[in-house]
């Protein structure tokens, strides 16, 4: 049996206290960024399949959201509050998992058009202590990313 | 006419990113942690006299709390979620400012006795970048903080 070539997102952490994720899209930049900035959208690929319930929605700079993911009988919920938003360009926002409060980070999506009809997301996460990055780096976060960049694949190729 | 010499608080910036700040209070460990720990109590010194509204505020580990000041016509808003609490020792939690959504500092306050009915509160407040620190201390910070700590001086004398 042969196995597909995945495009896994890249990651890296080439600056103290930050991981770099790079991925591209088969998709317009366009389409790209309604499936980050639409909530509709966003529903159908963030949680990567888990369950996905929106406790907030305020696409703007200084609103909040609030997710809560349901996998194997577990409730995780996520939160964070939007810095800038920058259409087409660049979302910058903040980042906290309920299980370790008071631990954020701040997540910047660029959206760069590759001239092609792809596009790539380069997000930067910065954390306050360089034990708070490797602690995310240990948490799975690689595996679940993968996920949900999929099931993006996947909306952005129905949405065609 | 001769100036009362006032208790200001003191202020330094030993390590990257981080603001330390120290002042003593003329009041045992456990009534300077009520005034920081009761909301009826923070009511009455932490906008040191501006108008102040409380929108949340749920002190244990991983609540929020939302606070909206007024002053000269005004308001801002303030909010965080706690990271830590260990009674009569510390409260770690977040700080972030309306007026700069997404830029977040975690505050850890250690409530230490003295000894001889006194009380000192050390803070460090921790900021993502040094460019978020240094606009805090720019920001009129100080003179906000030691209008706060003169009013729970204030406060701590009539609970005395």
């Amino acid at each position: 049996m042969t196995t597909e070539t995945t495009t896994d997102a890249t990651i890296t952490t080439p600056v103290e206290r930050e991981i770099h994720i790079e991925r591209i899209f088969d998709a317009p930049r366009e389409r790209v960024w309604a499936a980050y900035s639409r909530i509709e959208q966003l529903v159908q690929w963030w949680s990567g399949g888990n369950g996905f319930d929106v406790e907030r929605w305020e696409f703007r700079k200084g609103g909040h959201y609030r997710f809560v993911e349901t996998s194997d009988g577990e409730t995780h919920g996520f939160e964070g509050r939007f810095r800038e938003i920058t259409p087409q360009e660049r979302i910058v926002q903040t980042f906290e998992w309920d299980g370790m409060p008071g631990h954020v980070a701040v997540d910047a999506a660029s959206f760069i058009d590759l001239g092609d009809g792809r596009t790539k997301v380069v997000t930067v996460s910065q954390y306050h202590t360089e034990e708070e990055r490797d602690g995310m780096l240990r948490s799975g976060m690689e595996t679940g990313l993968n996920r949900s960049y999929r099931a993006l694949d996947a909306l952005l190729s129905r949405s065609a």
